[in-house]
């Protein structure tokens, strides 16, 4: 045998070997997807709990510890092995006051929220007049220092799309609107909230500035706010805004992730990590983001164990400080760097059903893959032609390992109406959905994690 | 002829003369409803201009007086006659900074705003044990003295309803409750806000203390805080509570009431008078509260115009400081207690479509009913057995001078997801919705503009 038949006849054997385990693990399989569809209170247990007990718990805040340890508790009492924090220094901004007013000549207050990372106007605040962009395109072209003394705001026009899709489009409004508007020399930019909802709470949210570039006052109206001045602005009269945002950087604080672990059989296969984050934005309780993930994962990883000890170890991990910039994702990666990993999972996106799942693993894994698909299918997910590319927290780990990446894509239509806002709360989940979500998750698994073929799409690093 | 039969017989030729009139409109009156039905602007363009142009107006204040002057160029444009304003005074309380948190054990901020005629905690704020009350009777039968030192928190279980039925069952725990909590010695109330929505915007509305009961600093919080809250409550551990609520009274200011009329070709019969509320809370911009109703009745009024004159003068009445006490209305039926009104009617339950009509008609206007009803069938609306009782802008003209009244019911179902909230802004309006009211008030108003019998339910005062 040549050195390529010798591969070949090597990987058909694992291959027979996954498929027979996996194969076993199929008749009880369907069993716990009906049990969990019917009754699971895990992952909705999570949730109650973080937004009741915690609520907001912004990355670097006293609030976000507290979840740490009620994270640890809950974990332990799941019955999760080698449950820990890892900790971590992250540098903080923290609201401040926050005031928006036309002055002249509609005078009326407007809601408003400060971007994270946004400066200060000080305790003064500033009057100035707006300057309109119905697009980020609109505010790019201006010639630099055309803004100085003035307010930008910029609009857009986001509206629902079940993969969230809108958000990449329309989302740089506030990524790099508030940067672009503080080179062309403005005294502050206002967007429209990157959201698809009707309510006066407006949408936070990370933006940054480029090293060298200093922050201005950025800050995110409510969507009724932004059509309202929208109409002001068609009567064709300058109109001016008083603003007052009082943001702070307060230096380098303590975050961390909360880790735990299903152990496997057999401690040579590569690990699989699946991730949700613990903190949240400050203004809601976080119950969609992403408590919602935390459970969903927690409360499938639980299930898992039902099925009997998975053959790779199940690695949990509730990351820290995701919003305020993926600072827990990094540190994980940072931190996992050599360590084998199999494959990488998020759930990071509400609680709307599962609807559709994205594959990045080898060739060699086809069967494992159908199998999947066919544990999916009553659920009512579908394959798509996608590559899965993970999430935010598992950014750094993909990047260092290049493990697979199942993507179990949830249904974002309403997902961008609560998304960074107030109304982020236990109320907007869908218990029957949620279930609908674990039940996914178990059922890819209890799969992936018996399987014993390759997983990373590349030979491992 | 005795006297029984004298009387029958000049009823019966006023009905024969009004009936006749009646008909001779008719014609055009189906014309006129399906052109509003199709193409009304007017009233959409009233609460575009007020929410855009002035947005929240509280009564007594600056923004009020703003919006005055606004009404009365848009009720001159639009052509009606006798456009004026009649000032009055009247107390007036405003909101200061509203802050709560829960401080021990389950650390978070929960959303609150103060109702209107709360106490203040001052710049020092409190910090009490929450009592709980699940009902506003729970509250109403514990001891005087008992909640020395507490604040109580009153919650209830209001529902949609078709009606808004369920405002006059639950609204008491905002109307009567903290003047029941102060006189059992409570330092402070929050109740679950009155409405049926799950946001983050908790409901303002006035709350009443009795003369000698000292105002206690009195809050709402949403609906999804309060049942945050009820679930903290359920651990079963002693909840805390750090509130600031900084309201002020301000002392007697100026608010007043605008009226325009369609005087009718026959001055001698008693006028008809269709009401608003020019006002708003402070909170939203007031599109559905009351700046709606003021675009059915002025719409309805404009189209009616085109009809030709009517008989009877039809006077518009946008009411001021009707959410703070209803002294536009007040006021109004004090100045005109002696005028002769045949018949009033109001719209102040926002926009959505008119689903019933009640009367409170003499037994001779039957035939004029009938026609009424004929007249609103087309749009869906229904007869019911209710006796029309007007709105609280018409309360003291109904008082003073006994007029009949016509309700044109509308659909509450939604109402109590926007009132008193800042998410009462144009977006809410459905356009198709509203010009379905105007139709069913253009419809009744051609009647009743043009019947020459008594609408007055008993003989004139």
């Amino acid at each position: 045998m040549n050195k390529h038949s010798r591969s070949f006849a090597a990987a058909s054997m694992l291959l027979i070997s996954a498929t027979y385990s996996v194969a076993n693990a199929q008749s009880t399989l369907s069993d716990a997807r009906e049990s969990v569809l019917k009754s699971d209170e895990v992952a909705y247990d999570v949730i109650e709990g973080l937004t009741t007990e915690i609520g907001p718990r912004q990355g670097g805040t006293e609030a976000e510890a507290r979840a740490r340890i009620w994270a640890v508790n809950k974990l332990k009492a799941l019955g999760f092995e080698n449950v820990r924090i890892e900790e971590f220094k992250m540098p903080t901004w923290v609201r401040g006051e926050e005031k928006a007013e036309i002055s002249s000549p509609f005078r009326q207050k407007l809601a408003i929220t400060a971007l994270g990372n946004s400066g200060s106007t000080g305790e003064a605040g500033l009057e100035a007049e707006i300057a309109y962009f119905p697009t980020l395109d609109d505010l790019r072209v201006v010639p630099d220092g055309s803004l100085k003394g003035k307010i930008a705001f910029v609009s857009h026009a986001m509206h629902r799309t079940q993969d969230g899709s809108s958000y990449a489009a329309f989302g740089p409004a506030r990524f790099v609107g508030p940067n672009i508007a503080a080179k062309k020399g403005a005294a502050a930019i206002i967007i429209r909230s990157a959201g698809t909802d009707y309510h006066r709470n407006p949408h936070t949210g990370n933006t940054n500035f480029e090293a060298g570039v200093t922050p201005i006052p950025s800050g995110a109206i409510s969507i009724p706010d932004a059509e309202n001045l929208e109409r002001m602005l068609g009567r064709g009269k300058a109109i001016t805004m008083k603003l007052k945002l009082t943001p702070q950087n307060i230096g380098m604080q303590t975050s961390g992730n909360v880790l735990a672990e299903i152990p496997g059989s057999n401690p040579k296969l590569p690990i699989i990590v699946i991730a949700c984050h613990l903190d949240s934005w400050d203004l809601g309780t976080g119950a969609i983001d992403d408590a919602a993930g935390c459970g969903i994962i927690t409360a499938a990883a639980k299930h898992l164990k039902t099925l009997g000890q998975p053959k790779r170890t199940v690695r949990l991990l509730w990351a820290g400080a995701e919003e305020v910039g993926v600072w827990g994702g990094k540190d994980y990666g940072a931190q996992h760097a050599t360590e084998g990993h199999g494959l990488a999972m998020e759930s990071d996106f509400g609680a709307g059903n599962v609807w559709a799942v994205d594959f990045l693993l080898p060739e060699s894994a086809s069967e494992l893959k159908r199998k999947i698909v066919a544990a999916l299918a009553p659920l009512g997910v579908v394959p798509r032609k996608n590559v899965a590319a993970g999430g935010a927290d598992i950014g750094a780990i993909i990047a260092a390992q290049k493990p697979g990446i199942i993507d179990l894509q949830q249904d974002g239509t309403k997902y961008f109406d609560l998304h960074h806002t107030p109304d982020d709360t236990l109320d907007k989940i869908d218990k029957a959905e949620l279930r609908q979500n674990v039940a996914a998750w178990v059922s890819t698994l209890a799969l992936v994690a018996n399987y014993e073929g390759p997983l990373n799409p590349e030979p491992m690093p």
